[in-house]
């Protein structure tokens, strides 16, 4: 439901001066005097986004901060604050809150960030979290994902795929990365990749209207993604294509930049994976054949 | 669980500059370059707030925004953005969904505001929404709850009680009433009625190290709480004094303010209850006698 409710939400919800940029990127961007304000929110529910009895109450608080940080990152936001909605299942210990609460805290304290409200509710039902980051624009400037161009080079900032082995509770949202890039380089457009490379480059090419060449070779692939393929079926370049939940940061950036950018961020994180293009559509590059690439990735349901 | 978490979590929480006001009052309020950003956020939960078979799903779409939206009037807050979570059970149709959202979007229509994000997801739990509002205060000013001084009239902006038969629902956040107020009266301290009058005037005495006398006889009751009293053995008062849900604003306001202020938003807007005191604690004015009063209002479990 997730793609076709967005597209309608969108067109439901009545255009207003305060909002700059609206529903459909990693964040909002809301009007202020001087700076904007970039708002994002994320809800992890039991059962479908983690399993309670499997994963430490402290991990999925991490992870619930974590990613709405990256999607603040993703749009260049310096993180202000977080407000954290807890449903608390009745047999749920008070311990469970609190170790909730310390995962929330460990991570908004390494970034400087305050947890500054929420509410706390029990009930009968699963455990739901809830949270909404503020953040705030840095000199008016925040990445959006419809600005890449034909001829950027596509960048990942770092390995991807099989982050169900671990990476997708315990990563770094790329605030540093973020901070350090936003003043020294001009990003045509910025998403954090939480669906996968095939399905979030894409969402990035409609917005930009362009399409994508991706030079499969070039992709950065996690060892655990080569260990899923010696067992999936799949190959590991696949699973970088396909898995969800990598939340490093897909960029656009113009060719004559990238020898900057790398110096900037070093080679370790700064991978060229492709190129936009002005032919619409998502194609992979193998040698000289160029193919229509299949999109794999996660898609809400 | 609601209120000792409260206070834990205020304790643990860091406090950081960029956080005005943080947990414990209806909203936080976040430091801006010239004016403030004021933020509040509330789950309603299938079983817990409302019962899905028995209400529309626009009706409690409307709810949840008046309901953060009258947070921000607590605050004298001009009310900016919305952000809607929903947890949506698979077995509910997509109807559901575009139900809860022309509710919240007819309500944040009616106010200027805009729904600016949020995301949706399915899953085998029962229906959960979570709102975040964001406003913004104007020039400068919010109200906060801790501002009350011995001598100040406390004035509630409607009759109170038996909002279950129906209020509880459909009510008016005072967003109109702070705009005429805030740039006109200086309101020493502000909170909205929504745990009972008894319960959450303790806690605006608490934070504002005063107490407070109430003169029964001049407490609005609804006529719905006339009419539970036919059958509750309770009577009018003590459902006024007791039951949940108002959403009236209730105010700290200078004795020598009152005529002012009644003037400005009309007696049957301006109803004057009683006096804070210095004397702590919550105490009821019957004729010549002063005895302590019960708090009654609802507390979070």
């Amino acid at each position: 439901m997730e793609q076709s409710f967005v597209a309608w939400a969108k067109m439901r919800a009545r255009r207003l001066p305060q909002v700059k940029l609206g529903i459909g990127d990693d964040a909002a961007i809301l009007q202020g005097s001087t700076d904007d304000w970039v708002v994002t929110t994320d809800t992890l529910m039991d059962g479908v986004h983690f399993i309670s009895s499997e994963v430490s109450a402290e991990r999925i608080g991490r992870k619930l901060v974590s990613v709405n940080l990256s999607d603040l990152a993703a749009m260049a936001a310096e993180p202000v604050a977080v407000f954290l909605n807890l449903c608390l299942p009745r047999s749920a210990s008070q311990q469970v809150a609190a170790d909730i609460y310390e995962g929330v805290c460990q991570v908004a304290e390494r970034y400087q960030i305050a947890l500054a409200g929420g509410d706390t509710n029990c009930w009968d039902g699963p455990l739901v979290l809830g949270l909404t980051a503020i953040g705030r624009t840095v000199d008016g400037l925040a990445w959006v994902r419809s600005g890449a161009q034909p001829g950027d080079a596509i960048v990942v900032t770092g390995p991807l795929g099989g982050s169900i082995l671990g990476k997708h509770l315990d990563f770094e949202p790329r605030i540093e990365l973020a901070r350090l890039i936003r003043d020294k380089i001009a990003i045509h457009a910025a998403m954090d990749i939480s669906d996968g490379l095939s399905t979030d480059l894409l969402r990035m090419c409609d917005a930009s209207h362009c399409g994508a060449v991706l030079d499969l070779a070039d992709i950065p692939v996690t060892e655990q993604a080569q260990q899923l393929a010696t067992t999936s079926g799949k190959t590991a370049v696949e699973h970088a294509l396909g898995d969800g939940e990598d939340f490093e940061l897909l960029l656009a950036v113009a060719e004559s930049d990238l020898q900057k950018l790398t110096e900037l961020i070093g080679q370790s994180q700064c991978h060229r994976v492709g190129t936009f293009t002005s032919r619409t559509g998502l194609w992979a590059r193998e040698g000289s054949r160029i193919r229509q690439l299949p999109v794999t990735g996660y898609v809400h349901h």
